[in-house]
């Protein structure tokens, strides 16, 4: 393989630049040439790639974001789509693609080797952290860390109020944040799509109980996609104050969504050995004849995962985490 | 003045820990002893307080919130309130009062004077900026550099994806964070209580021009208070895209509510050292009979205003900072 | 075992509170009483201890340092020192401890079991992560970060300067923290004591080559134990202006020796996590019967390694991650 | 005057590039072209230059160094040296100079002026804050929260050991730093160049009675010109658990050196605002005619200084804060 290309896609996460790097001067270190392609899947279609050095990549390990861009593609989910993209691939003479991204983007590699033969191979960059295939994903750390200063911001104002707040964390279909933002920050409740097991009654009492129990603030932590969302929980806190005459403040909140800067920030030391690892084994593994699947960390081992096994399994969310979390921070 | 007390009114800031220190340790120093009130005018009325020596204000220096606590007193608002609260200031032997809070807290502490001839003072605690008589309130800087590190995340991940984003910062009447946040952060559009000029229509304008001119991001930062808010916007520009078909990217978005992150976080530099300062110098004034008014620094000098003075002027946000961030983001 | 005792021992790490927090509430919802001993082993011998509840372990779990606090005690290494301290435990009615610590302070707990008999269990605390029998120690997360932002400081400085810049970390006989944060920086000469591959003479030449391919900054990250310490390295870097004309501009430079501060700083999402999981396995470990080892994370899933072969293996240092550095970051 | 040109000289501070970005689209929004001089003076000599547009200076309102770097240039120093740059200054046909930087790149601004009638302005850019005409300078508060999280930091892991610690800062002829840092950071001595008063017996004393009265950690912060080096003051407590007997902890203790991680970092909302502020009315003052000064900011109010008074006065350190220090501090 003389000539490989390297695209990220779908939502960004931080620490996609260090894996860009790491695969660019893996593959420059190996004698290939590199082709970065800007926009993801969109570029492909539209031939916008051109050549990476080792300068390229200079100076944007410690950078948030993609140098290489990012765009969601609908052309690209239909066969001419693809067709096009293979097309401009094989103009430059492109043997092998590594593509940075969540699902979505794994399931575009894998057509694109299903119905070309190219031989592609995938790194998982989502700060969801629900790709199976690797214990961790690119970003996750980061976006993880972020989140918890957002609590350990709450909790100051909190303490100082006898206050409760909210919290909304990314995570559609994925309580992966709010789960470990809620147990590492110390959270009275956490509310995820995986586990629908909490009532709005329930939130409502985890406050009143702490409270009484002496705490100086609860704080409660929702995934986006939780069944409670942070508006309902805000709406019902909001009415605590008028039902009930046993506390002396009142319970009135306004919730926080922490929304996309939770893509954001320089890449914690964590993500960044995390794609600098994956990025060079990606291109190792991918130069050795090994492709068609996810590229991930499992027990510290590096490891590729079938793009079908990694597609038929859902990542388990560690429900253990959860019960934990209910002993430490509820009584 | 032999017995002072000190404390923390209305919603908390940043900065208010080490001005409790400044308080307390300048006080020891002349020879005074310090009561320390807990949760604001709520307390005085209970008689929650307590003696602070040198080492109860050791280690908050660097901490958020408020060590006293703070909470909103109806009760404190009545005259009935009020002279419950001066008994217990009386009972306790003590001469002068130190008041760190917003306008709404000064109120308090000017009642208590002009009705019962207690000399009081007040150090101007508040995130939004907005108190006449100093040129900065403690908290606003480190409030300022959180909302600038969610606009530095957000533009991260808006720059890889050719996106607009909406961010809405604290300020139901004041637009100090806002506008300072939106120009160190370079957003394209800033929307405040006090300049209610831009228009929906004005903010897509934007948008779509910046995209067109070649900005791979753009971001708006929203004021809580002001004329457009944050989901109005949203809903607007999650419009876009439909309606238009000059761009190639969507346009969806989802709006970061900042809330009470904003007050929460370590004292920066500067709020910690404007605390220090009007902390100690609070209480020389006070000690040498100088009281009834806002402790500020002005032109880097300390000054008294007269309650009636801070009460009876509002606080003007510099309008030229909002023309100058036109002229350097938008184009 | 209706009562155990938890201390923390040898130089602090960050996440050591939050494992306190984690022991003292699994075992309070285990039916156990909980004492905490301060100053580690010191403690211990002076009997300072006191029970613990539900709250007195609130509010810490962002906190760096330990709120048990942490000492040297000479006078534990002695038998008669460590009978003195089964006394006091006996007097309490302790049944079983947990210690957190280094290796240092394991040897203690192993000591005490060995000769009295007493269940201990040990917890990796230490910034250093060179312990065996776990993937990761508490606060080593913390720390890389600490170092990497030092890294990305100086990397702004550099490359506005074309400068090479010297930072020592900690790490007296491990190169981890130097090696990882060299790594996820992006350094471009790494300097440990595992590897003393590297002379002074190789140093200069990366730098000299460095800034010959067009590079704006070179920075070199040397462990506090390396064979060339930073001061050997600054002193010879100084003279390279003076030997070398082929330069327009300066080498001289001065080290960063980062020291204490990486033992500080509230503890990450990892530091917190894995001193949850570990505090609350290691308490679950104890009261079941499973004790006279380390508790550790190994490929996920906690484990018990016995004291023998936890002081009788080496943690071994990644060595790929070294050469991989070298193909990332030198050329 | 239709064309002007900016440059960055001497140490770099975080602001620049928020200066050089107010800077050119300042200008460009008033009809200017605008040049950027790479390398400041060596640069002008070499005529190393470019157009900047708007773009040009788009994403890097939030990154520490500048994008134009910066350089010493022993040849600038000469008559020779200057007629190059004028002439290659005149070459391009640039009316005008905007020179951002300390002392010594004014006295080049200066000379530029007084030898060849070349209009030019400076802005202050220093993390030393040590330049008469503008209250602060463009990277000293950023640099003074770097400084200020180390010692936070230390402050951890000190409180957990009761140990001294001792923080070296930036400053060879100015204590800004460590005296500010020192002051919102508790510090309990503080030496810096313009206060020698202190001795090493004065500093064994403070620690030794830091830790009878009870406190846990005792913080020194030393400037790097302060007439106590930190070297100096390690030594000497070093030996102290040698002398005496009082104490039951080792004083042994190993200095930081924060070196130039102080002038790295993302500039804080402060620098930022100021560098704006400064750079947009630099270009006003030089095209309104108003030039051959620094522009600073006082009492709030922008101002222009010129040269010859900003070179003939020192600016003096607030004396007061070092005495307030000892006040809060040391008891």
């Amino acid at each position: 393989m003389h000539r490989i290309a390297v695209l990220t896609s779908g939502g960004d996460s931080p620490g996609m630049n260090p894996a860009i790097r790491a695969v660019t001067r893996t593959a420059l270190h190996a004698g290939c040439e590199v082709f970065g392609v800007y926009r993801g899947y969109a570029g492909l279609i539209q031939n916008d790639m051109r050549r990476l050095e080792y300068k390229d990549v200079g100076g944007i390990i410690q950078r948030g974001g993609t140098m290489l861009l990012t765009a969601r593609s609908p052309e690209f989910m239909t066969p001419a789509g693809r067709e096009k993209a293979i097309e401009n691939l094989r103009w430059h003479g492109i043997e092998g693609l590594v593509v940075i991204g969540g699902d979505g983007s794994l399931r575009g590699a894998a057509a694109l080797t299903a119905e070309h033969g190219l031989p592609t191979i995938c790194l998982p960059g989502t700060i969801d952290n629900d790709m199976y295939g690797t214990d961790m994903s690119i970003g996750a750390d980061t976006a993880l860390n972020t989140v918890l200063e957002a609590i350990d911001k709450i909790k100051d104002t909190a303490s100082s109020h006898q206050r409760a707040f909210i919290i909304e964390t990314m995570g559609r279909h994925s309580g992966y944040l709010a789960l470990m933002g809620g147990l590492a920050g110390g959270a009275e409740a956490i509310l995820i799509p995986e586990i629908p097991d909490t009532t709005i009654e329930d939130v409502v009492e985890v406050i009143k109980r702490s409270f009484r129990k002496g705490k100086t603030n609860c704080v409660i932590v929702a995934a986006e996609g939780a069944h409670l969302n942070a508006q309902t929980i805000q709406d019902q806190i909001n009415q605590i104050d008028a039902e009930e005459s046993g506390f002396s403040f009142s319970f009135r909140t306004r919730a926080t969504i922490l929304g996309h800067i939770q893509r954001g920030g320089s890449p914690s030391a964590f993500d960044r050995t995390l794609a600098t690892r994956l990025g060079s084994g990606a291109v190792e593994f991918l130069l050795s004849g090994k492709n068609g699947g996810l590229v991930g960390v499992q027990s510290r081992k590096l490891t590729v995962t079938p793009y079908d096994e990694v597609l038929a399994n859902p990542k388990v969310l560690d429900a253990k985490l959860y019960e934990l979390s209910k002993i430490l921070d509820r009584y």
